[in-house]
């Protein structure tokens, strides 16, 4: 009589926290899939398909500018970057979500058009829910390499 | 019969959205309250202070430096930071909140000792609940100022 009381444990052990694993490595999948989305447009140097990624009341702080708000700023905002011809790989470090938002932290690394590595730094992002997929709420970056 | 029936129609206005709006005015004070236990030890150049708002696995991305997790390595940043006898000003912007953690972006603005300007930009922070208790989880900025 030991032996189906083992399984049973072992089943329940097996059970109960795969629900939440399962949700969270699929969050995580639906984040990264963003994330690339991301990179193809920006490495594209499509300003407008990046933006089409961010909701339409989204603010991205990024460095060295004013927070743009809103489609129009965010495009302009892009446009701008993605003329200097910087190609950017993005990493997911972690996601944490709660229903309609899920929070992204990662590395990014800037590149030239040959390669040539120009900078690399930390990302953090706020997705939300939008008619059943995610867009980029808020968007934030900066460079870990040492300041001028 | 009119009046009662336009009254009704005013109090339910007035009474369904009355629960969201507080909730979120109090969220906001609670968050404040955070952005202004932060300053305080800040300000008063106690790195172990701001620390110990931070949750235990937190992680700071800090501009020009690699990101730091955990308080020993969040402890060491804020030394570094304080040593440098830089005021930092915080102002709360948004704040959604989502259970047991809120994300808030806001700005900050920081002096010398004697009031002079030194830099402004944005801040994005994700607190966490934590024994019933607001803790920052996830915290970065960086300058709006153009870059060198």
């Amino acid at each position: 009589m030991i032996r189906p009381f083992v399984v049973g444990l072992v089943a329940m052990a097996l059970a109960l926290p795969l629900p939440a694993l399962a949700q969270s490595a699929d969050l995580r999948a639906q984040v990264e899939k963003m994330d690339q989305a991301w990179e193809k447009a920006y490495n594209a140097g499509d300003a407008a398909a990046v933006t089409a990624l961010y909701t339409k009341d989204a603010k991205v702080m990024a460095p060295g500018a004013e927070p743009a708000s809103g489609t129009k700023a965010i495009q302009a905002l892009f446009e701008g970057a993605v003329a200097q011809g910087v190609k950017n790989t993005l990493t997911q470090e972690d996601v944490v979500g709660f229903g309609d938002y899920a929070l992204e932290t990662g590395k990014y690394v800037a590149t030239s058009a040959d390669g040539k590595h120009l900078d690399h730094g930390s990302f953090m992002t706020l997705l939300k829910k939008v008619d059943g997929g995610w867009k980029i709420h808020r968007d934030t970056w900066n460079s870990s390499m040492p300041q001028k």
